[in-house]
């Protein structure tokens, strides 16, 4: 998990991974994870909504990260040259997150809800970046389909990390993802 | 509606969306549809699920033509070439659903559950697709990238389709979110 952490939202959500893929993630309670992880359910409620969100917190810091760095961009960056310069945020972001990372995708690829969560999830991180682009002034169909290519090219790199054993690969993943994009819409 | 449905068929969809648009699609009952229509409840079943699939059966009918015509295309043909042949039988089954796609396009927009269905369906269609393309030989990763962007390409199409007046303009529309995707991705 990221060093900023408190330590008590580490220790459950490391007890929630561990449990989720240990017994299924329907089978866990926040009871168990709490218990696990040596605190109490009011505690667990302090930093997650339900079980879901230990999940899918991280979603919104995608986000956020990926969003200021949309922001920062330089201000005669391409739309596609925007959308890249917040995949450098969220390679940082993720940096320390490979363990979890691989564990988490193996609970996701276990259970259809946690699917289709997922997708709403990209879906909604594709808007956002679409939202950020127009903000820049880029016409709203060009937004949509940077952003939408910019999500395509994270979700084919996140898999590849994820299925490799180098935690510093994701943002050379990344890149070959773009590059591989490139050519696939040139041919 | 498609000409060679059965006319029940084609009243009911009728029915339905007219319903749907008109009080909302939680607050209208498979019983009414079939009571608009002049049929019957059993007859409804006897082509759609529920209510919802009345949205969604066009989805599959979609899936199917795509697949067709990139199973079709030129051995020769590039991965991207080959998705983008299906779109021609897309475009063709689309062309006289102009009216019932944009009232579709309402009903779904008003209503978040439908909204996570149709990026269900859309998911689902760019698997198929990328499983399509491995069949021809494509790798993984250039499978789902080009999959992915041709729907993508299509969405976009067809939300600017159902915004305009022209019924057949979804072929062109497709061709030039086609360019501007790649315009967007090689800058």
């Amino acid at each position: 998990m990221s060093r900023w952490k408190p330590d008590s939202e580490r220790r459950l959500i490391k007890a929630a991974i561990t449990l989720f893929a240990a017994q299924g993630y329907d089978e866990t309670t926040v009871a168990e994870i709490a218990e696990s992880a040596g605190l109490t359910k009011r505690t667990f409620f302090r930093y997650f909504a339900d079980k879901r969100e230990v999940l899918f917190k991280g979603s919104s810091e995608l986000t956020e990260r990926w969003i200021d760095g949309v922001e920062a961009a330089s201000p005669d960056a391409s739309p596609m040259a925007s959308v890249n310069a917040g995949l450098d945020q969220v390679a940082e972001l993720f940096a320390d997150r490979h363990p979890f990372a691989r564990m988490r995708a193996q609970i996701v690829a276990a259970n259809p809800e946690l699917q289709e969560r997922e997708l709403i999830k990209l879906h909604s991180l594709a808007g956002a970046i679409a939202a950020a682009l127009r903000e820049r002034g880029v016409s709203n169909n060009t937004a949509i389909l940077a952003a939408q290519s910019g999500v395509t090219v994270f979700h084919v790199a996140f898999a590849r990390w994820v299925e490799q054993d180098d935690p510093t690969a994701f943002r050379r993943l990344m890149d070959e993802s773009f590059e591989e994009l490139r050519s696939v819409t040139a041919a």
